[in-house]
């Protein structure tokens, strides 16, 4: 910091390519505060080192920050200013800011970084290198378009906002990338890309792929030539920065990779990717065919286990729902880190079991478990609440109150152009009427055979862009409401849907879901008294999908017998 | 036009305060145009004269432009250019374009106007002056603050926007200056407001107000002096325009009153209108009882003249429920012009009757009435679609799928800061599920003796800075639902609402609904059917409410015993 005269330097979780989990290469924050939470910003000037991370973390930070040296500032609590305002207060708003320039940050308030140079190439003398896995290909039965057809649609609109003869335009979003060339990969966790640049030179109408070449399978290598993209060493994307008419993505450029003032364009490859092909649906439903086997032999296993009064931990549900969607043809990998959360560890939304607070299930409660898996042809995401024995009525009146929600949104019939912010209102209103609600979102966009969570459209309460994105068909969204309460259980429930046509009247053309994850919901957890008819129904016919749909895949005659009677109809006169 | 060396002139239907409803004094365009609607564009080029409207006005236009020399534009057909594309395409986007300054036009497409000449003074020869009703106060009973309390208020939110020390800021919205000074007027139909502006010189801490002054009541004067407000001439606001430091409204500002680049400020007025005081809530409710005292009694007379098979028409009813209401303590006018709608006339959205027009009520269908007063203590707006005798199944179905969106947005209880578009899903949900939906707003903002179109919040299904507020407690906001069925009927119910806290749980706080109209919906129209038990106890709750409170208020048995009648329970078992 002295030699670059800096008064502040900011170490955020990040990688050059704005992804969700980054890969151990760009751990930069856990390596200096020691603290190894997903979120986190740390800022260290010559007389102070904190460290900013929001309410799920706090204890966590506290314990391991408590040798560090750092100071746990408490992201979100009222009266502690954010990493910006705290800067602009302590060092001035002309502070002289350096920051990694291949870790994503954006300053708000008129703050600018004015040295991008990484400490950590210094400092971090065993810093683990780039990932550089396989890149293989996606089989165009499950992409519904070619490479060329992409990338020539793709041409198309970059040529529409070309400004010069010889633009230059870079896409940096990994998903991007490997939806656009068919290609997968596993540098990062849980998400099936790799670590590249994609650009396009106008002049000569090529592309150019920057990723670790030499990783590319012969049939990627292939697929490329054909569709002429050059493959070059990733690190050499660095050189574009020096080019006279280079335009960077504005949604999801690093700046700091970039000369101040470069050009910007709009990518439209995340909506293209939101709208899933014909192509893509069927693979969903392929690949939510597998999951829900998984989950249907998971869940008698479980059942079993409990009868028998076995152990059962919060470890051991992870371990086995995990290796039985291993046992599935085409699993690839989990699409996130298991939640199996019982009692009051359902409360924390993101709580994720460890050696040390992994506890035994007893005979009585809630256990929420959110998981789902990456398999060839399409990507999972599903919450299922279930009761352990015996039920509080709180735990039964919250449990049917968010399955109230999900399935009114589920049910939901809308006009074109509905927004995430309106169908919100569906999820949340019986909730409402009863005082709960919850601070997450509802549903965001799933990849196929991509990232779990996708943009640009997201279902929930509060007004971003992303809540006002028109809903169109052929888009998927997760449908989770929740109810959290504090230190006793949580519940969530949780499908992936499918936005198809429904009619068009005089009124206007309506969307509907088509509900993609197959599994049965716990009824044993339900008052019958707070569902309506309508509803019972609903679960019904949904139970009815599932058991046709998943018990011809069953061949364990126990494994049947379970989906049976977990999918056999509730009579709605019997109550 | 050649002497400006103009190529366009532009004729707006607008005054120079952005009111809804315009004075005589600015209808230049039905001078130039012929055509009356309320809603239209006039341009005119040396070659060509066009008007642009929207869909309600067509026919009418079609026919009143017949001789004019004007074509139509059907504004909002694909394909029909808007005017400034229309400007655009034959004149340039440099075209040297003129409109009378003091109607306010906003272009876009980066066209501006460049002569504010007002060609209407030469060549409109008998033209209405500006009006000039007599301004009163509004009892302080109503109001809940004082002069004082607001301006100061004002003058505290106006001095921190302040850059120069001898800042002019100019209120330009005339329901803001009549809130602001507790005065009313008549100078606008249906609208309690004047014309005027009002200023705030921050260099000495003064406002100053310009309007009519000579037509102050004594006691308006007399409040004005108290408060030190300076009370000029209307015309003489021309003159701030060469100050160095005059501030306009960002939000409503008629631009060709002022010098290009004026300093701007953002006016908070709007939004203190929105939030009620306990006063303004009591005024409510008092103007909702005698409100209905009078539909209660013009529904009894209906009923009665349809069953002695006396003629009733679209017209009689206008003014049979206006006398009725003429009737009541505290009524000054209407709050806007009843729509008596029978039959297809009610698929037209904003019909007014007309004696061309006008039809005999038979005894079969339904009827559309929507309508409002003014009282001194507040504003009512209302609709009632109402069965004069046999209903077609299809018409049951409409009306009772617009009922329930109507009660279920009534009975929604939101967290704190839900905004317009989130709430909108509950009125159209149900609609939607069958293939219904409707194309106007569900609910507008509602004046306390103000204008009864009000802002700065909407509950609509469209994304706009409108339907992004967030609710309050306070705020007063209309529930109207509607369906339309071209050509043969349209259905609409409409109660005013006020926002109220509702409870604080672990979740937040909630807000509800205090339903402020007091008016019987008509249940001759229901599908029982399609009702749910809770739907039909909440129509109960509420009729037990209406007979409870407006009851006392009638003298005539026979309206008493109409009443009872049509606020009876309905069994929910019975069906």
């Amino acid at each position: 910091m002295s030699q670059e005269a800096l008064d502040v330097y900011i170490v955020p979780t990040a990688d050059a390519h704005n992804s969700e989990y980054i890969a151990p290469h760009w751990a930069c924050r856990e390596k200096l505060t020691g603290f190894t939470g997903s979120a986190g910003t740390a800022v260290v000037t010559q007389q102070e080192a904190l460290l900013w991370t929001d309410s799920r973390y706090w204890l966590q930070a506290e314990e391991q920050l408590r040798e560090s040296g750092f100071s746990l500032m408490k992201d979100g609590t009222e009266g502690v200013p954010s990493p910006e305002e705290w800067i602009a207060e302590h060092c001035g708003t002309v502070a002289r800011i350096g920051a990694p320039a291949d870790m994503a940050v954006n300053l708000a308030g008129g703050l600018t970084i004015c040295s991008g140079k990484d400490a950590f190439s210094e400092i971090w003398t065993d810093r683990p290198t780039l990932p550089a896995e396989p890149i293989v290909t996606q089989d165009e039965q499950w992409t519904g378009m070619t490479i060329q057809e992409k990338l020539g649609a793709l041409k198309r609109v970059l040529e529409e906002q070309k400004v010069a003869t010889d633009d230059v335009f870079v896409i940096n979003d990994l998903s991007d990338t490997a939806w656009l060339l068919n290609l997968r990969g596993t540098d990062v966790a849980y998400n099936p890309v790799f670590l590249s640049y994609l650009a396009y030179h106008s002049a000569t109408g090529k592309f150019q792929l920057y990723t670790h070449s030499s990783t590319l399978t012969p049939e990627a290598q292939q697929r490329l030539q054909e569709a002429g993209v050059e493959a070059l060493p990733y690190e050499e994307v660095s050189r574009l920065a020096s080019l006279p008419h280079l335009r960077v993505c504005q949604e999801t450029a690093c700046w700091g990779m970039w000369p101040a003032g470069v050009g910007t364009f709009h990518s439209p490859v995340e909506m293209w990717r939101a709208v899933k092909s014909e192509a893509e649906q069927e693979g969903m439903r392929r690949a939510m065919l597998q999951d829900g086997v998984a989950m249907v032999k998971f869940l008698r296993w479980l059942d079993e286990r409990m009868e028998k009064e076995e152990e059962v931990t919060e470890l051991s549900i992870d371990e086995k729902l995990t290796a039985l969607r291993a046992e599935q043809e085409d699993f690839e990998q989990l699409s996130f880190g298991t939640i199996a959360a019982y009692g009051r560890h359902g409360a924390i939304v993101h709580y994720e079991a460890d050696e040390r607070s992994s506890v035994r299930i007893p005979a009585h409660g809630l256990l929420l478990l959110d998981s789902g898996g990456q398999y060839h042809s399409g990507t999972t995401d599903l919450t299922r609440t279930i009761a352990m024995g015996h039920l509080t009525q709180e735990e039964r009146e919250v449990y049917t109150l968010v399955m109230k929600g999900h399935l009114r949104l589920e049910h939901m019939k809308f006009p074109v152009g509905t927004t995430g912010l309106q169908l919100d209102t569906a999820a949340r209103q019986d909730l409402w009427a009863r005082g709960y609600d919850f601070g997450h979102g509802t549903g965001h966009g799933v990849g196929a055979h991509g990232c779990v969570h996708e943009g640009p459209h997201q279902i929930r309460k509060d007004v971003r862009t992303c809540t006002l994105v028109p809903f169109c068909e052929g888009m998927m969204v997760t449908d989770e409401p929740g109810v959290y309460v504090t230190g006793r259980f949580g519940v969530r429930i949780e499908n992936t849907l499918l936005c198809r046509k429904a009619e068009e009247t005089p009124y206007g053309k309506f969307l509907e879901f088509e509900v993609l994850t197959l599994c049965p919901y716990d009824l044993r957890a339900i008052d019958r008294s707070l569902l309506t008819p309508e509803e019972l129904e609903q679960i019904n016919a949904y139970h009815e999908r599932v058991r046709k749909a998943i018990m011809p895949l069953l061949t364990d005659d126990d494994d049947r017998i379970w989906l049976a009677r977990a999918t056999a109809a509730v009579d709605s006169e019997l109550d």
